[in-house]
């Protein structure tokens, strides 16, 4: 089978690898789409050189049938439709014990800290495996994971039916947190610098604006009649973006912390004692979220066919993250059955 | 009657004045004691030009007993101590509407944005009194508004029986919020440079610790068996106490932002973000915390004779400001009555 690994020094090779069966306690998963993301990116450009191993086979965004069941599975069979939580805890650190596995001090994140879905046949733990529902379009199962992301977001600020929302960023995981928060009562606006991707969420039917030409914090205020916005999603990773968030936020208002930002940010800490604003980190997702996150995607409440800009074979995913590096895709998929030996 | 007030320019005024006679809806009090602090101390280093009208009698930290009662006040009697809640909202504004007064858009914050309690008869609004318990020490009781602050972080903190808090910054506030946090059921450090306050502080009970010479992040993980804090209270104002807090935090943990911050601070977000932290602003009090801190101080839970360093009369006042800004006094308190004409 052909997998596609990151080599280190930006490289990805295309190499052809022996499937192996799966072990005890696990299943052999026969990948159909991989959706590529910001962090395959940073592996890619290298900036988590200190944490991955090479060559690593990548991708944790994915949808798949079971092809084979390791010993001592139950409750999956071969042919069911799944997609992946790509989470494996310790169980033993603090915060598994205080119920927070999700965010395991020693966590596995599977296709970064251990091998992805980059692979025809992907051996992974079984208690990973979330099901898709029949009929769901397995193009569209790759987005779960992202979704996931989004709805664990949206749970964290505790947006309530009828509050505002603001996103700073409309990127893939910005697009899907207006969705899920609008799916969860919300309304919802975008800040977002790109005209293009503004088009595109405005379609959606969000409002947006471009905070070059639009006083972002004037615009707040008329929107929620003096009061700020319930909810900042902060997801752009922009130093300029942290700093401003804070006047966007309502008294007693949340910002949550999305977007990756590698150096620290200064922050107006007077405005969040001023206001007593609430500054919620928030990281991946946890099994409600994954299976929510199903749902929202099944029933079409998330927009698949426009976050998904192109599919393309596995032999072809440098030249998918090329396009996705330079903004010219939403989403890309690879199609990792595609043009592989029978 | 005697008044300080600061005019401007670093200085204070001690000068005579005509006692007025409480409008309807207000009590008048013989104010007995005023505690000065670090918010007086900004005020007078002109820090809060822009916001305060001058001459302004300030004060905002007291105990009395009521002098004369306007029309239409019941409840209260002539004689009766009380302390003062000094906060005076619109009642019209989002955060009121949505049960924030005490962080109204429009607050009044008596004292600052009004004449406060640096003289020998003061006008307040009937809302504002807060009853005093027969037999309190009217002394210890100019400390119930600080320790009214303390109980609002605490609460804001949530922090549970059995938890551990580590306290930032050791000075007035800060002794406070560890003293609160301890009578909330937590267990408590303080971080504090200044070796003579370590002292006082270790002799209320509370581990300290001097983080030029203890890494404080090896110490916490080793006092709480690698988990992180409950909760960290920044009090100390210092970039970068800001900075580090972040990698004291357990998963999941809260960093209670107290201290005023003039200029944005850097924050790692990529520790807010990794460990799902929660960084909430605490500001002022609600009437609840006022209560609350009455029976702190009444049943002597506050270390009121630790704390209160000198005792001056209020011609004193400016000399009073010297000593705290000097760092050679934790609580002064200007004796009001003292050196009155009769």
């Amino acid at each position: 089978m052909l997998t596609a690994a990151y080599t280190g020094d930006s490289t990805i090779a295309i190499a052809e690898a022996e499937p192996q069966a799966p072990d005890a306690g696990q299943v052999q998963i026969r990948v159909s789409y991989v959706g590529l993301c910001g962090t395959d990116l940073h592996i890619l450009h290298g900036s988590m050189d200190a944490r991955v191993q090479t060559p690593l086979v990548f991708g944790h965004e994915m949808s798949g049938t079971i092809a084979a069941v390791g010993a001592g599975v139950d409750g999956w069979d071969v042919g069911d439709a799944v997609t992946v939580m790509p989470l494996d805890w310790d169980g033993t650190c603090p915060a598994c014990l205080a119920g927070n596995q999700h965010i395991c001090q020693n966590l596995d994140f599977i296709g970064i800290d251990s091998p992805g879905a980059l692979q025809a046949l992907w051996n992974v733990p079984a208690a990973t495996l979330v099901a898709l529902p029949a009929g769901i379009a397995l193009d569209a199962a790759a987005l779960v994971e992202p979704v996931a992301v989004a709805v664990h977001d949206v749970r964290r600020s505790e947006v309530a039916p009828g509050e505002k929302a603001v996103v700073i960023g409309g990127g893939p995981i910005g697009v899907l947190i207006a969705t899920v928060a609008r799916a969860f009562g919300a309304e919802v606006a975008v800040i977002e610098l790109d005209p293009n991707r503004r088009a595109q969420i405005e379609a959606l039917g969000f409002a947006t604006l471009d905070p070059r030409e639009t006083d972002q914090v004037a615009w707040m205020e008329e929107w929620t009649a003096g009061a700020g916005a319930d909810v900042v999603f902060e997801v752009s990773g922009a130093a300029a973006a942290v700093l401003g968030a804070t006047a966007l936020a309502k008294v007693r208002g949340t910002i949550v912390v999305v977007a990756i930002h590698p150096t620290p940010r200064e922050i107006d800490l007077q405005r969040v004692f001023w206001r007593e604003l609430r500054l919620l980190g928030a990281r991946v997702y946890q099994r409600t979220d994954f299976e929510r996150a199903v749902e929202l995607v099944a029933d079409g409440t998330i927009p698949s066919a426009v976050l998904i800009s192109k599919i393309v074979p596995l032999s072809e995913t440098r030249a998918a993250f090329d396009d996705l590096q330079g903004g010219r895709a939403m989403k890309v998929l690879v199609d990792v059955q595609a043009g592989q030996p029978a």
